[in-house]
């Protein structure tokens, strides 16, 4: 059943080499004070700071930096970074990075004129702003989360251990422009590269493992897993194929823009679990998801077994005659796990740092989502976590 | 290669079962008179006129309207509609029909404070408009055109027997809203229904046929057809499984708002040949693109050998093992022709009116499109219109 939805994405997408050109069509658009968000300084190194500064200062812009933005954004520089947002008396918010640096950029966006405080606002209950949010616009140097055209923002609370990711509905939250340059991604290391790959690929299992219906949402993430497994495999193999990290590039946005969701129901367990284990380890978000995975899917397959059949045959073409339903469903996800190899990712939390004494508080972290086949009790949460050691 | 390019859709989607009464959200921020676009009057027999001028008037709007918009809708009713929007002083467009209407509304946004003949301008020239213009919201009562969520408009210009689409640039263009109810479509003939299939399958076609890349954009097309394929099987045997209907309404509107076109080079010749038939016989376009479609498709195949392997491998799962290529292709073609005479659609143009003496003048009216296998010659027109015959 496709159910009853509403959609806007109004997002403005330039992608391609040499795409940042376009800052000059949108920086006029916006006011005088442009606070600059980036990670660790490695867009110093590569050039892309001078490069966007160059843009900045011929647009006659003041600019403010929120710098060090870390992997797992953390609340505390949240608070740090709306201080600074205030005192430039912000028009934009320009982030330059990957999916922490744009979701961190969100996260400030709708805190900067909020009087109240934003992880009780947002992340603990869950609210819309409802004072005005800045506008932002993203230049992408990682690519997996998607955040450069969604409204979704993940913030770690480093005193409880919680990562929570907040998707706000309204899509003004969503970056006004994103500049996708997917040679900016070409410098990054294999293992980022690769955690971004699993990333993407887990966003659109985690929208496709739900529901019974045989709905169009099913077939567009199935042309986008096919499309990410063809090309992630050539980048495997050649970090510095631009169609293939063009194509990675381009998938990473549409598994996570709200597209393959519409009119139906999701799950985002793994993304529960990993996050559990992210807060506990400060271990990558794709390595922790990866490691995480093959427990939980196997877990939970005899719940979805249709899905799980219909993935093994449309996804990872799998010879069915003469096999059970059960059969075929496996050997999906034994596929999945060969591919998962084949691109070097992590296949156990211990790979991470994680140690059988940190299972319950990880447990104690982990979110029970029920959208998906099956809703964890945390019986099975510690049970899948044991699994994955 | 996935080339560079911007993508940006703004337009809002309210879809399923009821949704018109969003209108109630959308239609406070817009000024007082609204002009409402609709075709045969066929909206005044199945309540939905009522619907609309009752949420139109508990808002209190000033409502003109411009009624009888044809199916292939003419120049001379534009130059109508733009005398009733200018004397209405609209401030908003709503088009409720099909996308014959939402895309004649789209030509009246662009020419209403326009000083230049719109048909030179926008349908010789293909200026984009340097004028204001009209914002629009569409409520959708036929499926096929993807009209609700792009920037396409056709026009037919009766005395020169041009059928003539602008896809225009501006994403301002685009209708700010779309109401998508699946129920609204069930009451279609089935005539209408097939025709709006074929014409989903073959926008999808028109940007798959082209290029030689396995980019992103492909493994989404491939998912659109195989949804398209499943969905309308379900549709052909019972008209009424509101599943179905939304899946190829859903489908429709992702198979033309740009997404699949993104950087890659498209063909659209097979619309070319079906709007010149459509322009001599002013049959319904869905019939006219589905009677050209094989003859033409058989004769850019040998050129476009690869794609149309893949296309018989992923769309229609076509066994290739001890086959040639060519044999591979050719039965991917046959398993097409195969679904279109299991709608029920018209396998030939002389079932729409065409006579032999009429294929000069078709062939006259007929564009010739650069960016397929093939760039077809006159006399590769008239061949592939003698086949169609």
């Amino acid at each position: 059943m496709l159910g009853n939805f509403s959609y806007c994405n109004p997002t403005k997408l330039y992608f391609g080499e040499g795409a940042v050109k376009y800052l000059n069509d949108e920086l006029p658009k916006y006011g005088k004070n442009v606070v600059l968000i980036y990670g660790s300084g490695s867009i110093k190194k590569n050039g892309i700071y001078d490069e966007v500064m160059t843009i900045l200062n011929a647009n006659g812009k003041n600019v403010a930096e929120i710098s060090g933005v870390m992997p797992n954004p953390t609340l505390a520089k949240l608070y740090e970074g709306v201080e600074i947002a205030r005192k430039a008396k912000a028009d934009l918010l320009l982030a330059v990075g990957g999916g922490s640096v744009c979701d961190y950029a969100k996260a400030v966006s709708v805190s900067v004129n909020c009087d109240e405080d934003p992880w009780e606002k947002y992340y603990v209950r869950f609210e819309e702003p409802t004072c005005e949010t800045l506008p932002l616009g993203c230049v992408l140097t990682m690519v997996g989360t998607g955040s450069e055209m969604n409204a979704g923002a993940v913030i770690t609370n480093t005193q409880t251990k919680m990562k929570v990711g907040h998707v706000f509905a309204d899509e003004k939250i969503m970056p006004r422009f994103s500049v996708l340059d997917p040679k900016y991604t070409l410098t990054l290391p294999h293992y980022q590269m690769v955690a971004g790959i699993y990333d993407i690929f887990n966003h659109i299992c985690e929208q496709y493992f739900s529901g019974e219906d045989d709905n169009t949402s099913d077939y567009i993430s199935e042309g986008l897993m096919r499309s990410l497994l063809h090309s992630s495999r050539i980048a495997n193999r050649d970090m510095n194929d631009y169609e293939a990290r063009s194509n990675i590039m381009w998938t990473a946005t549409w598994a996570l823009n709200t597209l393959v969701s519409r009119g139906k129901t999701t799950d985002w367990e793994v993304h529960m679990l990993g996050q559990a284990v992210g807060a506990h380890t400060n271990a990558t978000h794709g390595m922790t998801l990866a490691a995480v995975s093959l427990a939980y899917y196997r877990h939970i397959m005899p719940y979805g077994l249709k899905k799980f059949v219909r993935f093994a045959q449309n996804v990872w073409d799998v010879n069915t005659s003469g096999k059970t339903e059960r059969e075929i469903a496996e050997e999906g996800l034994k596929a999945m796990e060969g591919w998962m190899k084949e691109l070097g990712l992590p296949m156990n939390i211990s790979e991470l740092g994680v140690t059988s004494d940190m299972i319950e508080k990880i447990a104690d972290s982990t979110l029970v989502m029920t959208g998906g086949y099956k809703t964890l009790d945390r019986d099975e949460i510690i049970e899948i976590l044991k699994e994955s050691l």
